[in-house]
């Protein structure tokens, strides 16, 4: 494949080690074929970015009737989602979709439009362009595929738009993009039925399954996101203008980017050391590979890079990068809700012998630290556990049924000033245990007092209700992470726990893998910026 | 660390690599403190090891009716647990437990005892060998600790037990174990309220919360379970003898082991190798790290091993060894269901391009090819979705709401000789996206008509059931495997989908990474046998 362009990026001068790798980069080498028209996109200002996650009124321009059309997608997903804005619907069809009056065009509309969500085929979109400027509209979401990404025709029809979006002062997002959502103010504009909470999680996805697929996900471990956006073609907005756009933005507090290619590299890696700085960025990059660079193209017909020199860069400017798509969540989970680690020193506190020693492997492997244990703290829990306790680092707290010795443990290793992080396993999810236990009780024996059952499931559900908060309130007393590792699982069970008054989160993975490598990663971080 | 004893295994001459790592080995060493008493433990006979799991009869000595106590939650699980042969209780208390009457001692059982559970105090287990003796009881299964694990007067103890239950012809399963189950029999005899489905994958864990969690998520996600030991100390039963009852037993096919000491190195494995053979062995490695070492040491009382040396001999003997506990599931949800791969070669169906991207990443990445549609498949596809398909391996099957077209795709691409595996995602799972789709239009339009939703989501909720029965008779007639990966995932979501009359299984699992991962170890299987 031969290299056809390099993107003025010099971060740092290239350092190149002994087994030929790449240490640093001074080149973001783009590879692949070189579209023709391939221009350096102005920077958007950030109040623009801003003003796409809050409009005030929107209007759907292809407004669809039909289950199915991505036109009755996006406005059922948005009137569903409970949007506080005004709602127009455009079709030259006219008529009424969901009991709403459609306006003929964009002309007839009678209110002001904050942003058009514009869902006709490609060759009509042209024709927008000066109704929106008459009517005042600035903002379009281009939801419509078929341009840059389809080939040469596809990068000419994008290009001509882009130019005449230009001249009219009219911002798109997109084209070829699954639409963008803001739960701060209940906006739900995208093109899936998904729904996170309100949180301080920024997504970016230059793919609009995948981000459909986090935000799913993101949903269900109550992970809050701050907003989302398919950025899809990039053809105006880049990933480098969302970058500074969450800079400025206060509710934005960590940053999650599935992207496969970028179209200004130097822009790119020095905006995001600086965002880095202040909030963690976590990030998976598509087209890793020959192979992955060969379906990236076809996807968004993007430039894919060398995955070397990207890492490279990566690494220099303090971003997180991740290889898989649920590590995008499980580290989310942990740099939103989570203080860092000041250190690599690791106390595991665990319900049971096994996990104690896979996560003391796993810490090994993740760059931890698994310190033995003082004779002060050792005589300190000698106060707490029964006299077979295993006195040593991991702490087994022996399955003991006294619901208070989990979080008189926790005290004692977070007061240990030769500790920063804590691990624990096992204590929660033993509600889900319990249940099951006394589920299994009243069909084996019944003669057992239904009181006493009631009690134990009450006293375990209270207790883990209880260990929730205080691990929140204990980390915002000692600033020490405190990840956890649940039990069991059930419905009920969600990653990621807010508590009333404490800044920061309690949270519970599903394994091991999934707290050492966010807690080895958090402190990564941490030691890029204060190491 | 001294290195104070060498175990007899030469499976190999050591052949070590330029940079000092170990590509075979010789020996297995034995790191951490020798103990005074270990010595070789006689290989134990395959119908023993069969007769543990199918007991006839069981006796629970140190039965009791308090919650809470490890002699009341093994009988009422095993009650629960709908066991078909006789229980009985004992305690010197007598009196009744559960409506059952309760024994004062052994003796005064009135039946056959084929297995007996014990989780009387440590001091007490010697008293019950004569006893045992007299009543006929070959088969103890010891639940209680403080044996080996605990130290020199524990080694001690469990020595002279082993001695005295040696010569009065008893096998002791433990001590120190967290119990049995056999779901053929509805035996579940384990400390922890779970039930996994009957099936052909036998699980050893020598850590009795580590196996419980595994087996918590083999339930959850169908994957059926042969048979569970947590082996414990192995004061008499170690798992090389697992090993050899399972490659015996016919109703094994695949074997998931979670290791940390290994007491025979050269009997492990060259039975493993034998087995493996036959049937996939999937194993996780406690103590792999000095202090992983260290915390399995104070675990079971195990002396840990070189991890390197255990590696290098693992992978001699074909064993598919993993470094996280959910790998052991996922990679025995696939090699439990799915024909194995007869190449490296993947076609990747997808609903979505950065699906693809990703997927064709993590391919390379486990070794796996995607390689390019020759012009004969891409004429066959291009007779099934639309102009604008991507045309290109992945293929993107570009959201289309024709249910028929992912099964025409997917008989293209066995059809094609150019591939030995098909991973596609996205499309299972579609139902619950339609079912939150359908209840967002509920909301937003209250005049859409009802029956045309209830139309949608029955063809999605057919479409589905109907895919997951085609997918397995595919495998059936081509024998590739077809790995899936779903679009949402709901409480009704399982990994396994057993499908009746055929022989193998659709799996779905939760990413790309999972799938791609469970292909590229299959494969790499398949050759050490094959290639």
């Amino acid at each position: 494949m031969e290299v056809p362009d390099i993107a003025e990026i010099d971060i740092n001068p290239v350092i190149a080690a002994p087994d030929g790798s790449l240490l640093a980069v001074d080149a973001l080498v783009v590879v692949g074929e070189k579209p023709v028209d391939q221009e350096r996109i102005p920077p958007v200002d950030p109040r623009t970015i801003h003003s796409l996650f809050y409009p005030r009124s929107v209007a759907f321009v292809g407004a669809s009737g039909h289950i199915g059309k991505w036109g009755y997608m996006l406005l059922s997903n948005t009137i569903s989602g409970n949007y506080k804005g005004d709602i127009y619907l455009v079709n030259p069809k006219g008529g009424t979709i969901a009991g709403r009056p459609v306006y003929r065009s964009v002309g007839e509309i009678p209110g002001v439009v904050d942003l058009a969500i514009v869902t006709i085929p490609a060759k009509g979109v042209m024709n927008l362009i000066p109704q929106f400027k008459e009517k005042g509209i600035t903002n379009m979401l281009l939801i419509t595929s078929g341009f840059g990404e389809t080939g040469k025709e596809g990068r000419a029809l994008e290009k001509e738009l882009v130019e005449s979006a230009r001249k009219a002062g009219i911002f798109i997002l997109g084209p070829n993009t699954m639409g963008i959502c803001n739960p701060h103010i209940d906006f739900h504009c995208i093109g899936a039925p998904v729904r996170p909470l309100a949180g301080s999680t920024a997504v970016v996805a230059q793919s609009g399954n995948l981000g459909v697929q986090l935000l799913a996900f993101a949903e269900e471990q109550a992970i809050g996101v701050r907003g989302f956006c398919g950025s899809g073609n990039e053809a105006m907005i880049t990933i480098e203008d969302y970058i500074e756009g969450f800079e400025e933005d206060t509710l934005t507090e960590t940053v999650m980017l599935y992207v496969e290619s970028v179209k200004n590299g130097r822009r790119f890696f020095e905006s995001a050391r600086r965002l880095g700085r202040k909030k963690p960025i976590v990030l998976l990059k598509g087209g890793q590979s020959a192979v992955g660079n060969r379906a990236a193209s076809s996807h968004t017909g993007a430039l894919a890079s060398d995955s070397r020199i990207f890492d490279a860069a990566c690494r220099q400017a303090g971003i997180v990068k991740v290889n898989q798509p649920m590590e995008l969540l499980h580290l989310t989970a942990a740099f939103s809700s989570l203080p860092l680690p000041r250190g690599n020193r690791v106390a595991i506190m665990t319900l049971g012998g096994g996990w104690g020693v896979i996560t003391a492997d796993l810490c090994a492997k993740f760059g931890l630290d698994v310190p033995e244990l003082s004779d002060e703290i050792r005589e300190s829990i000698d106060k707490i556990l029964p006299p077979y306790w295993s006195r040593s680092n991991p702490i087994d707290i022996v399955g003991e049924y006294d619901t208070a010795i989990p979080l008189k443990v926790m005290n004692e290793l977070l007061k240990w000033d030769g500790c920063d992080a804590v691990i624990n396993l096992g204590i929660h999810g033993r509600r889900i245990f319990i249940n099951r236990h006394v589920a299994a009780i009243k069909v084996a024996d019944p003669t057992f007092p239904q009181d006493q059952l009631d009690g134990v499931r009450k006293m375990f559900a209270d207790f883990e209700r209880n260990y929730i908060e205080e691990i929140a309130r204990l980390m915002d007393a000692y600033k020490k992470p405190i990840v956890g590792v649940s039990l069991l699982s059930d419905e009920e069970n969600q990653t990621v726990y807010p508590v009333s008054g404490c800044r920061y989160k309690s949270v519970f993975f599903q394994s091991p893998e999934q707290a050492v490598r966010a807690c080895g990663k958090m402190y990564e971080y941490y030691c890029f910026f204060n190491c």
